[in-house]
Formats: C-alpha cells, structure tokens, sequence
C-alpha cells in the first residue's frame, strides 16, 4: 500500500508520547477503522559532517526571528532549511494495524515528587517493600546462587557476608563504551535499600565500591575517576545493588536525575556524618502513578 | 543591533559539539573579526498543544517518502511543517562577542569525578569562585537590579534581603510544558554556591521554595509536585540561584544529574540534620576537563 495513501487516512485519536528532549511525539489514531502508532521524530544535524567541516548557517536555516537579548546572549527562532532526498527534517514509523501491546509500550505516566518522612517509610514503604520479597527478585538469586547469567559477569566476588557480583546492565549494548552500565548485586540479603543503611555498613560499602572501581577500570578502558556510581531509591527491586555508569553517558529516561539516583559516595559521607542518617532523613524522590507505591502513598 | 546582519556575518570556523539525541549543533565562527558561538538546537512538538487535543498529521509533515517496510512496520522520511511565528523549526542562540570561557563551556570534554574536601574548597576553590564574580555576572545584576528581561519574569520578589526573581531559562522555548525550566536568581549578593549556606538559611530558603512553588503553579499549568527543584554543584555563575523543571523533562546534556544536580529539598533537609553540614561534608561531583576548576584542582 502507498505510504502517502496510508497516512493520509489516518486519523489522530490521542498523543501517546511526547518527548522533548529527544524531539519526538507518538500519536494513536485509526487507519480504516484500525489502530494505528505514527511516531514522529526530529532530524539531527548530521554529525559526521558537521565535525569534518562547520556548515555555514544559512545551510542550515532561514528566516530569523530574535526573540530575546540581554549583554552577550541573544536567542531567536528560526526555520529548518530541510530537502526530502538529502535532509529531510524528521522520520516518522507507523506500525499498522497495532495491538494494545504496541500501544501500551508507548503510552507515558506522569511522575510526582515524594517526600518520605521516617515515618512515612515506617508505616506505608516498609510493609509494601515486604510484598516485594519472594519469587519477584528470584531472578536475583538466580544470578546469585545459581549461575544464572554466570558468563557475563565482569567480577565475583564469592564472601557470601562482604561479596557481590558485577554484571553488565540490560540497557547495555555491551559495546559503546560511552555508554557503559553495570550492575553490582550484593551477596547478603538482608539490605533492601538505602533506608536499611547505617554506620555500621561504612566499611562494607567502602570495599564493594574499592572493588567495583578497580574490576571496571580492569575489564575496560576507562579511569575510577569517570564512573557515575549511584543507587536508585525507590529501586526497582529490592535487593541491595549499584548503578556503575560512564559519567560520559548523559542519561536517557531520567534514571540517573537527582531525585532518583543517590551517589555511592554521598551514601558513605552521609553515614559518617550520622549513622541513623537514612533512618532519620525525609528522602524527596519522584514516583510514577504506575508504581505500586504511588496508590498505597495516596490512602 | 539586527540579529539576521549579525548571522549573516557569522563565517562559521569549527563545530564545538553536535549531539544527536537533542538534535543540536553548537558552531564556533567569527563575526566582524570576533569570536561568536551558535548554537542551534531543533524544536520539540508542542506537548501542551499534542495533550489537550492530538495533532493531525497533515499539520506537523508535508512530503513523505518510504524508506522500508517489513510487516505492520513502515519507515519514512518527512518535511516537517514550520511557521517562524507559531511553529519554528529551530532555536538559535548566539553569543557575541563570545569568550574563551564561553568556548570552554560548549566544547566536547572528559568529566571527572572530584571528591571536595572541606580543605580543598578552603584552599582551592573557594580562591577560584573570588575570581568569577564582578563583570562575569554583570548580566545577573542586570537582571536584579536594572531591570533587563523584565518583560519575561515570572515573579519578582524585590524584597533585598529574602527576594528573588523567578524567569524562564535560556534553555526553555516558553511553550513546551513538558520541557518547563525556570531559574529563580536570589536578590542577595552573599551567597556564591551551596557551600555558603548554613542552619540559619533554612527559614530563608524554605520561603524561597514556597514562593516558587506557588508562582510557578500559578503562572503555568503544572503542580507543585511534578517540579523538580535543584541547585548546581558546582554552578556555572557563582551568584545563588536555583533551577525549577517539570520532572517530566527526563534531562538535558546531564543537567540533572546526580554528580551535578542537588535537589533544594535534600539542602534543607541536611541543613536542618546540621547546620554546618555544606562546610563539613566532602562533596563529589563531576567537572569537565574544560573547566578552569579542573586545573587548579591537578595543581
């Protein structure tokens, strides 16, 4: 069928997504009576040419219009120059006819800041975080105890009290090395998250991230002092474990925002400064509506 | 003087950065023989537009040309659709005459993660910010004090000692909800960075974060829960100031990131915790090689 036919036929029914940053908009409509996904997204500047020879501006736009200046800055609107063959100015995907599984893949939560008082933790967090136990991080003690993913791992370390096993992140292809992700699972299971750390753990958690830096700077090319190391609170399963990332990678979908992650090292000063410090501290973190927790916090 | 003469003169020499995720492109040229710094970045669909009513296609793209297809998957490639009154397909922002330390800011670098003592801001740094104030943050007491931009500010709480001015950052285009980024510029001269601030500034700042949220609540359609508030260690301007974003906004070239971002709430509730707690904590966080810090800092 003609592409053009097809998307003439296409009738909007609601935006799905739309992402600002990487300039993009997923709308869902119907095609003769059937669901549709068109996902739009905006041209880069073409790298590889763009750093072989600057193009000059009026290559890349026309029509200006200052909008603001104030000492040095001045900033203005301006149109895209684009041409179909050579530049086009965005690459739209249709999936037709889509199912609800494409749609829900798509579809977006919104997100609210949280402030968790102790108390708070005490009486709503901590009995949901007991639900989350079981068979929902069996997947952990496969990795764990059962050697499941066993010819990835980067660094094993067996002490079943001070061990834990680092392994590269899903997000990772495994090959952009500005993109590194790994993941380091501890062995104990008795720590579900930040809130279950105190004075005691500084030495623990001292020797884990010791030992993370150097399997890292050991198995790749990259120095201690440009990994991002971090922990997520809420994590998304609870069994203690740190986020090892290339301080290149900029982040994608936020998981690496303040308000989500925690530096390690911030963890350990805290933990000196106060040992009750995660106990006694309101911890502000954002929450999506499809979490679990954000129903439970609303009662 | 006329932005599209200035642009016209701009013969651009080197290509500072091209991200392709962001679809920007950050150009080094000469106008009139100085150093000039554009930096284009593409324009996001509207999301309040997208959200309240879902767009047609035949309003955001002209021309399609199928690239592939395989099943229900189509791909193409698109014109898309721009009026520089109410849709430019760009923003541009120029800064002229631009400095080495404007230069510095936008060129591609290695980070690293620094671990600040106490002693080491005592000894280093804190001999650096002396040097970063005066005409580098002229354009901020042109703003407080002699009213530029006044026809963009948000909120303005002239109080000189507890006031502050509320104003859309550079890096918003003033439509985009989703991408909302305001800055909120304290009054006080005082105050450098987080390092300066101590217990008896609780009841000042928790002012100041009422009052933005408040203003940003009532000015845009948002609440007062989806914002995300932080300050920057280290800032790039060495007068107080704090960022407000919508937290649907996933990041922009890392800004929100832990290593770089402190969330306002994590301050006060530290400073309540200690009231010295910015002076006794080592801090880490992440600098670019290009960042005059970062030598001083090898020394």
């Amino acid at each position: 069928m003609d592409i053009a036919e097809l998307l003439d036929s296409f009738v909007a029914e609601r935006t799905l997504k739309v992402d600002p940053q990487i300039k993009s908009l997923v709308l869902l409509g119907k095609i003769h009576g059937q669901n549709a996904i068109a996902s739009l997204e905006k041209s880069s500047f073409q790298a590889s040419t763009c750093e072989s020879q600057p193009p000059q501006l009026n290559d890349l736009l026309t029509n200006v219009k200052l909008i603001n200046c104030n000492d040095v800055y001045y900033w203005s609107a301006g149109m895209v120059s684009q041409d179909l063959l050579n530049a086009p100015g965005l690459k739209l995907n249709l999936i037709y006819p889509a199912t609800e599984k494409h749609i829900r893949k798509y579809e977006t939560q919104s997100h609210h800041m949280i402030r968790e008082s102790p108390q708070m933790y005490t009486e709503k967090v901590l009995p949901f975080i007991e639900t989350q136990k079981g068979d929902r991080i069996q997947w952990v003690y496969n990795i764990l105890f059962h050697g499941k993913e066993a010819e990835s791992i980067v660094y094993n370390d067996a002490d079943p009290e001070n061990g834990f096993v680092l392994l590269p992140d899903m997000k990772w292809d495994q090959k952009t090395m500005s993109s590194l992700y790994l993941c380091a699972i501890v062995r104990r299971t008795d720590l579900s998250s930040v809130r279950d750390l105190n004075g005691s753990h500084i030495e623990y958690l001292e020797n884990i991230v010791a030992k993370i830096r150097a399997a890292t700077c050991g198995a790749y090319d990259i120095a201690a002092d440009e990994l991002r190391i971090f922990v997520h609170y809420q994590p998304s399963y609870y069994h203690f474990h740190i986020h090892v990332v290339n301080i290149a990678h900029a982040g994608l979908g936020g998981g690496f925002n303040v308000g989500k992650a925690i530096l390690i090292d911030d963890v350990i000063e805290n933990l000196k400064m106060m040992s009750d410090y995660y106990q006694a501290r309101t911890l502000t973190y954002q929450l999506g509506e499809m979490h679990p927790l954000w129903e439970i916090l609303q009662e």
